[in-house]
């Protein structure tokens, strides 16, 4: 029995992630909600994480493998101080407790792979031109702040044997499918997404700010290659710097134009606004993510690759 | 009026720190227990940073100034990991929290200086020759994970202007007055302390273990030099790396023989224990902690002077 459970199901990437993971006969799917085209309808449940008798609940099931996606983004992190701390912070601690108690309630054998979303915005400035794997955490959102001390609780709770996890600091997803969320990063999806579906896109920071960005596609991957990995080889340091792709805003926009012309980038609007400015200046621009790649994750090698993925999987014209 | 409230207050370092703020009039101490020398004996409220309801009434004063100085040192952290998170870490949660409702019910106005001891457990191996200010927070104990993630949490809240937080990563104390403690560092005072007394030591690694030390005496300069800054000038990053004498066990040794004879060093008895060198081992070496200087923090200059500090404020016989 190979059972797998994905906190955050219903989210764009744990759905992905479970159709990828179609065949698993014992996939179980835990969120506040879900999309109506999602897989597996029977192993659906739907609840909260802020609830420690419902996570307690989940971890009696004693899944094998647990996919923890579920987060309040980073500008409703900012916005809802205590929200966030709860969802982002407080929910991973009850969740490693609950299953600490599995583990000793077993004897010591149950002892999950939990892999973990958590993100760049673990960084703040000022940042050296690379970020190498051995750059400090010193985030300056309540998300960055959040996901950093998750990953902390994780490698002890680890490092003790009462699981087995690994933190992944995504990169910004990007082409995100479907509507604009409330994450700060929303936009870099935005304007790619809506000019190829023939809407306009506001671009709420100027064009020369420099991100880090992978597909969906390389993130569900990313997920999966963690699932499988050797944790041996992290020696001690559970939280990884993943590989993705260096790009200005500017750069994005021209790939845009490659791949849908001067018609597409026309739909992009320039409307600054300081509060996504604010939070996004202190982001990280580039990596060197040896680490990771040594360890086999990958991901695209161009932005423009990047919008061929969406193209292909998630644009509405391109599906049946 | 500056109030002044020491959480472990009965502590060594607290103790120190009451008696050089004696001229303090509204200095609180907290603990689980004080010593009968204490100073201020109205001032002392004995309790547990376990209980909500007792930070919310320290909270509920006001003070302008907290020294967080309370927790569960390494050795018993890593032994007793439910009390470890508990009280390095929830302990750090349940206090921010109380300060923020504070913050918010004085509309504002009400925004504590908190000076908090961490440590240079927040760091973990493969280290570089000299450990530097950008250097990654890797723990390998429970009691650094925790620490680490107390930092981030008091990063937060300030940041997000509801109190005005410093986290000093204090090199291993030294020489430690009084009896050894449960940290797995305890063994660098008592291989000065107890020769110096006219007893036998046990040094229970090799001595080529090198680490990084200051006196006491350092450390409570570094706690008020601390409530006295311009926290603008840490620039949102404020866990600081302390300066610090580096030396190996066998420099150590070599001072105490200047300063007491070949006679002290003959009462060091070596008795290797493997769980204390396991902890050590993962422990950094040195430091290059460029901001702290920077911002005006000071310690020794060489082991000599740390063991003359003793000689001089707490070796029994020196004492009237």
């Amino acid at each position: 029995m190979t059972g797998t459970l994905i906190l955050g199901g219903g989210g764009m990437i744990g759905q992905k992630l479970a159709h990828r993971l179609g065949g698993d006969a014992d996939l179980k799917l835990f969120d506040i909600g879900f999309p109506p085209d999602s897989p597996a309808m029977t192993n659906q449940t739907i609840g909260s994480l802020t609830n420690p008798a419902q996570i307690a609940r989940l971890a009696a099931t004693r899944p094998d493998v647990i996919y923890h996606l579920a987060a309040i983004v980073s500008g409703e992190a900012e916005q809802d101080f205590e929200k966030g701390w709860d969802i982002n912070m407080m929910s991973m601690w009850h969740l490693l407790e609950a299953l600490r108690q599995e583990h000793v309630a077993s004897g010591g054998d149950y002892r999950p792979r939990i892999v973990f979303t958590s993100s760049i915005a673990v960084f703040g400035g000022p940042y050296p031109e690379q970020i190498e794997d051995v750059f400090l955490s010193a985030p300056q959102t309540s998300y960055g702040a959040q996901k950093a001390t998750a990953e902390l609780m994780l490698a002890d709770f680890s490092r003790k044997g009462f699981v087995d996890g690994v933190s992944l600091r995504l990169p910004t997803i990007c082409v995100r499918p479907g509507k604009p969320n409330k994450a700060a990063s929303s936009f870099f999806s935005g304007i790619i997404r809506e000019p190829l579906n023939g809407q306009e896109a506001i671009l709420p920071v100027p064009d020369t700010v420099r991100h880090w960005h992978a597909s969906p596609r390389a993130a569900v991957g990313f997920l999966i290659h963690a699932a499988g990995l050797d944790t041996a080889r992290l020696e001690g340091r559970r939280a990884l710097n993943l590989p993705g792709i260096s790009c200005t805003v500017a750069d994005q926009i021209e790939a845009l134009r490659r791949a849908a012309g001067q018609e597409a980038v026309d739909r992009v609007k320039v409307q600054l606004d300081p509060d996504i400015m604010k939070i996004v200046e202190g982001w990280p621009r580039d990596f060197d993510p040896a680490r990771a790649l040594s360890l086999g994750f990958t991901a695209e090698q161009s932005f423009d690759e990047i919008i061929s993925v969406y193209m292909e999987e998630d644009m509405p014209s391109g599906r049946d």
